[in-house]
């Protein structure tokens, strides 16, 4: 068995994850979180908001999981957000081509299209894996969920495959509400969706998943990160562009200073996350050495993108895996939606000095207009009044067509051009996403915390993710030891800590259940604590025990959480050795 | 302008929430939640966390939005989770048949068929209120979004209108993590998806929104709730079945334990969720008097439901509205999921006595098997081994038919029967569900906590669900000011205190721009500060203000969180205060 699917098995048997809607033969893809991994991956979100959201006084939101066709026809994901597909002639099963190609030893690029797929599979017969039949032309399919929204079939509409959209349909209101504070981070902690065609890699490639993401709208002018000094000297594991088109396989280590000044990595603020990211995955326990930042290049980027890092770990089964990704999508989402939807979702830039543009006004002539179009002027006015791109339309083509049958040219217009001193200009913000995916960190920090000792499992989650603070057991199952060890899970349940209770079974057993879910630390409540109020503290790592005032417990646990470390507060607790 | 609209562009401008897509025109049941209403749907949900699930030690899940429709079909759902829609012949407008005819003041009950609402909509003569055109006949609309999971048109699936099904289609698994404990309650705090036909009514009635919902799996033979004594003499509002009946209009008041013994409420732990429910929204700022419990009769009820009452609160623009449902589930899905995957979702009951049962033994002999069907032989034992359906089957109809080619009748197996002593059996958990809508109670406390004084708004919300903690105003945008400001934000943004600093505008904006969005408390740098140390702490509610020892603050904050009131505090501390 390989350590995949231990991790597996003791995430089943513990409560973490496991496939759902298994008694109906399950549905790939789809994962559901037990008692214990709904609280890691609150843990995760919780610590990830402090991380990159409250400690640089962003925001957060939520918008929908359902959006209407417009907002994903507007992102480019209509177009862009698709994979090709491959089906079987003969038993009408379906893959994705490249996938199925990887599978068969044939390494080929996400960026190839349907017609060079075709090529590489008629070069290397590959037939169908389950019943050998002839593969049919690849294709597109789109990997959105798609759904109607209200009766109306025209009504169509998606799961959105990333939450980032909300921010950028939602930036006016957001930024408004924020009284207009720039550059400003807007981040949502929330579902995403993707329709794989047939996802394998159990917990790793999901069609419904949790997201981490930020989208730190900056001005292009201006791509300097406040926070950048305090880590330009970080080192980076950068796989990026030049070495991997040298064909190299290792990735090359560089202070983000360097990587910046290189122009390997976009700007500062790229650069900050990057190092903030690889910072938060090693506080989950995953050492330098296994994580990486993956480039993507042109074509298998996503196609909003500029640039891309992936941020990726070392996972025993899957190899290097995804956690994060890093993109530089300049103005492309928030011009995009201003183009589709005609609305302002420009900022201002104060000026230093002011500036002289030369600025036309178009004043249209009621009288001229009423003349020629005396039954529509009413609704005419109105469109001219509430709509603003007919503007740039009619000076473009020097006239405006505001419906097949009502034209205006520039003679129903007073058109002055003057030149003015401008203190304010308008500008798109670009946009920096660090955007995380919450269920495969939370697998990858079980695989990490993942530990056997002397035939036993040991789940050594780092303690800011721990799913209880500690346990509390009576020795024995008895009236004594259990009204003293109540009165201790009382005390420390009252503040505010997750305790487990558990008189039933050997203390033996009851230590390697904890163990297999990660809890810190157990007071036991035995013999010597009716002589002399103390208890035995065991330290889940090292299984050592140490004697405890009663009355400390619950300053060992606050210390214990405010330093992260046992034989640390050990030490400054003075604690006696049990041997 | 009334209160809801005032409530509603409040929230627009603070940032709690508005309608989502507006650049695209909006989409009727659409929020999006801003920076400020995100915090406070995530105090409620932590608090509910805290009240219903962590204090009785029950365990929460998260299970996907998707499910396949197999899911769906055996909950009842595709069966019964409809309305009644009817479309303009000539404008082609659609309308859910209830609304329109209430709308038109024809009091029509929820549990009309189509055939009923046609004659009420032909002897009232009722047009289309859009254009005044016939309406056709009425027909039922599936008020579940579609979609369709992976690339294969027959993988129906929906987004779940409940999280419930979650609860019951992992039961098992859940059961199992947590070592068979009984009664357990699950619960989910998820995203739940309607596609009603035409919601108005803002942020009342939504397509998205998000629940909060326990499932507590009982034994039916013991619907005692250990937690009922320490409630039993609370007074609910019931808006009960026998008092609807007879056409009144108001609810009647009565203890918990009455309501039990009468048969009112149908067992101790619904009146213990109900009691706990209207606590709840108490500490929300919802007076008593402003909630009901409202009995739905047969018809009204969801099919799943023997008896449900729909927590109420009133609201200024909308009336009764339901912020909670309580309905007591029974067996009903747990036992249809066991009858359509045919999976074992049983829970033992140990008895106190043994109980003698005739057990029937039923073993296939597969030399006569062999001799009918020498071909399919394999495939008949493996059936046979591994389903369990067939027996019943057996029993009951005398033989079973594996496929349409393959029968077998009694006479294939020995089948014995005899008595036997059993200790455990097995039964299906009944269901008591309490189901909270989250937006709809974080809409409730933002009306409730919505005042006015002086020309101002006064967001008074309750501390519990307060969005930030305080504020740090130096008094004057200078040097000194701001040195000292900075240093207390800084003291208790490091106590991990949710806080705003402001040093731009006057004072007295600042002070109303946090009043809006509720802050509880200003400490403000002045003149006095710079000689004597002490700030001023305002209250947000009264907006007197006293000194205080800057050396205080944080002590001051904390103790307001644990006693929730400010006079407390001020008497406690002995502060000054300043006229």
């Amino acid at each position: 068995m390989d350590k995949a699917e231990k991790v597996q098995q003791l995430c089943v048997k513990r409560g973490f994850f496991w496939g759902a809607y298994e008694i109906y033969g399950g549905v790939a893809g789809f994962l559901t979180w037990g008692p214990n991994g709904v609280i890691l991956k609150r843990r995760i979100a919780d610590y990830w908001r402090k991380f990159f959201i409250d400690k640089h006084g962003f925001v957060e939101i939520s918008s929908p999981d359902i959006a209407p066709y417009i907002v994903f026809e507007a992102s480019g994901h209509v177009e862009g957000f698709k994979d090709i597909m491959v089906t079987c002639l003969k038993c009408n099963n379906k893959y994705r081509a490249d996938t199925l190609l990887n599978e068969k030893g044939i390494n080929v690029s996400e960026a190839l299209g349907p017609a060079e797929m075709l090529s590489i599979i008629d070069e290397h017969k590959v037939k169908c894996p389950n019943c050998g039949g002839e593969l049919g032309e690849p294709g597109y399919f789109i990997t959105m969920f798609q759904t109607t929204i209200g009766p109306y079939a025209g009504s169509k509409g998606f799961l959105r495959p990333e939450t980032a959209q909300g921010m950028f349909t939602e930036f006016k209101r957001v930024f408004e509400a924020e009284r207009k504070k720039f550059p400003i981070g807007i981040a949502q902690v929330g579902r995403g969706y993707r329709n794989e065609i047939s996802p394998r890699q159990g917990p790793i490639r999901l069609r419904e998943f949790d997201m981490m993401e930020l989208e730190m709208f900056i001005d292009p002018q201006d791509q300097r990160c406040p926070y950048f000094d305090s880590v330009k000297d970080e080192e980076l594991n950068l796989y990026h562009r030049i070495i991997k088109e040298k064909g190299e396989l290792e990735y090359e280590t560089m202070s983000a200073e360097e990587a910046v000044d290189k122009k390997i990595i976009i700007n500062e603020w790229m650069a900050y996350f990057m190092v903030m990211a690889q910072k938060f995955m090693e506080t989950l326990g995953i050492p330098r050495n296994r994580q990486r930042f993956h480039e993507k290049l042109e074509g298998e980027r996503a196609h909003y993108a500029t640039q891309t890092f992936d941020q990726e770990v070392y996972l025993s089964r899957w190899g290097w895996i995804e956690v994060s990704g890093h993109a530089y999508r300049g103005d492309y989402d928030l011009l995009s939606h201003i183009k589709t939807s005609g609305r302002d979702l420009y900022v201002d830039r104060k000026l230093d000095k002011p500036k002289k543009v030369i600025q036309t006004t178009i004043i249209p002539d009621p009288k001229k207009i009423k003349d020629k179009y005396p039954r529509q002027i009413g609704r005419i006015m109105k469109f001219l009044r509430e709509e603003d791109s007919w503007k740039e339309e009619l000076v473009d083509k020097g006239y405006i067509n505001i419906t097949d049958e009502i034209t205006l040219d520039k003679s129903f217009f007073n058109i002055k051009t003057e030149e003015k001193k401008i203190w304010v200009e308008k500008f798109i913000p670009h946009v920096v996403e660090p955007s995380f995916g919450l269920d495969r960190i939370a697998y990858t920090v079980l695989e990490y915390s993942y530990t056997e000792k002397e035939d036993r499992v040991v789940l050594s989650l780092p303690y800011i993710v721990r799913v209880f603070d500690c346990a509390v057991f009576p020795l024995v199952d008895s009236g004594e030891f259990n009204m003293i060890a109540r009165s201790l899970y009382n005390e420390l349940i009252d503040a505010g800590f997750r305790v487990i209770f558990e008189a039933k079974d050997s203390i033996g057993r009851r230590y390697a259940r904890i163990d297999e879910i990660g809890v810190p630390v157990a007071f036991t409540i035995d013999g010597r604590t009716l002589e002399d109020s103390t208890v035995t503290v065991r330290d889940r790592d090292t299984w050592r025990q140490y004697r405890l005032k009663i009355s400390d417990a619950l300053v060992f646990l606050r210390e214990l959480f405010r330093y992260n470390s046992f034989t640390k507060v050990v030490k400054m607790m003075k604690l006696e050795s049990v041997d």
